[in-house]
């Protein structure tokens, strides 16, 4: 298998059938940016060892809700961290989490995002841990 | 144990030394602000189920990186996270995974952080995983 | 009345009835984040002598604002800042004053969310101090 | 000439009919403010020499990528990029650049807008470069 | 009077000593730059009715608070607050109330400013309020 | 020549000594993350055609100095402006520019960051344009 197959397999891994999208979609406007969207941050960063995939997935989510403008990612990733084995509740939690932070409107915007990404996915809201 | 006590003694057992100085220097000056630093994050926040303390820990980890302007803060939460359990190497995975989501003068930043408390905490760099 | 009754009326009294909606809406979902949004923002710092309701809300609105990625609650925000008295010209001023701080992006979407919601509130622009 | 018709006629010369629309729009509900957009960008630091028109709308293309929540204002201003004659890979290039220094989301957000604008301007995608 | 000293009045009445030494230091470098911070905020913005002068201060004070990055222009800013009428508890208000919308780091730098503004000034902490 | 070879030139090309000083720096500590900041934005972005490698300094120096927390990334990226030939008055511009964008605070820290780096290349204050 090529690296860079073998890069887009991992994507598939981590993200699911949501990133791919991403990727596959922005491939026919900017085919390099879609492939450095591959490489660096799953041939290099995920990839590698000393951090689990559920625990990158939450820090990844956590991120993108305390930054604010980046929605549509969370939206990517809220997908994935289901998809490596997050359970609903901890993308609940780490949403939350991040109103002490990076203020109440950045999780605020962030707990919208997850209403409509468990919708997506058939997870029932309030979630246990709520 | 008054309700006051038992958040003390959860941010002493979650922050360790570092975050509890912190809480303890703003009491002189802004007593109220000390007391609702401790009662929502602590007593509502980290006390919920449905997330690890460790994750927590690596999810704030993630989110002060990506902000850029709470290094402070970084500097308490990168010891608090040694302090419940986290690795050196999840610790600096975290920090770099930030140059993916927020771009690299995030990261070096808080990179910078990470050394400077992995000095004070006697951890050799580079870790296993780098 | 209970504390937390209390709090709730104070959001009503302070917000109107655009912020009660909001922590309506999200206690279906997410019940104990609804609970904390009441409770600290409003039961703890709204709540505080030492500055007067209308000041409370003209910087509430400076800072959504400034942020850039807090637009819905800016909406909120700017109806709960009539709510509390202050003029139409108040809020538009402290909007455009944001230019010299978060740049003229972060201002002009700042109006474009004024204009909607003094539409709503049937109030005419240009006001008369622009 | 006014020192006002000048600055319009250089708001026109610089961004062209986006940039004019958007002060006309504005003028009718902030008259004032529609004015100070005019003088200080235009009277004051785009007419200024020591930078050619060329190497400003590429700096405040990048700039309004990286600040993530200014997209209607990226709109514009890649409008204007291609009015003063950058070409549509010098548009896509310092996008692209972005994900260095802001992440990958704030890029991806920018691609996501300058798609938009190529597609207004009759400009095909991939360009040359990408 | 000319325009221009009209300004640097205006300035001096606003912001105090601590603001005109700001420009003053400017102007030996960016001559121009320290006549535009002098024109559009001081001249324009903050010379218009329709908001007080102690809420303009107050506003500005939120602002850069939340925005994070701006901490040498939040110790003007408080020191301008207080030069304006404002009370010390009015400032510690506002930036306390900023750990709701911009989250706990930006609240705590933003006291870390005004603890050492109310050290050059004086002012006893904790204040009143608090 | 190896590939990284070469893309370890092209940082010594483009950013000059101070670019390859921090990454020889950060290559002691965390030896696989000063080979991502090679590859990536070397390797993969600088290296690319369509972008003039002056229109990339300023467009980086436009970004570092709008997101606000990058001041020490700045620094290396206005020397790296010089190094490449851009003019000690380009750069200034962009950074006064910034004013418009990102607001007053990000240029005046942005302006005192330029100001360290002309006295550390001899270059005298003001310069023409301004």
């Amino acid at each position: 298998m090529s690296a860079d197959r073998y890069e887009r397999v991992m994507l598939a891994a981590v993200d699911g059938p949501t990133g791919l999208a991403v990727v596959e979609g922005l491939a026919k406007s900017f085919p390099d940016f879609a492939r450095y969207i591959v490489e660096f941050p799953f041939g290099d960063i995920y990839a590698r060892k000393g951090l689990g995939l559920r625990e990158r997935e939450l820090a990844t989510v956590a991120a993108l809700c305390a930054l604010g403008h980046a929605l549509p990612q969370l939206r990517v990733h809220a997908h994935a961290a289901l998809h490596v084995g997050c359970s609903p509740s901890e993308v609940v939690e780490v949403v939350m989490q991040m109103a002490v932070y990076a203020g109440f409107p950045a999780a605020l915007n962030g707990l919208a995002v997850v209403r409509e990404v468990f919708a997506e996915s058939g997870i029932a809201l309030p979630v246990g841990s709520d």
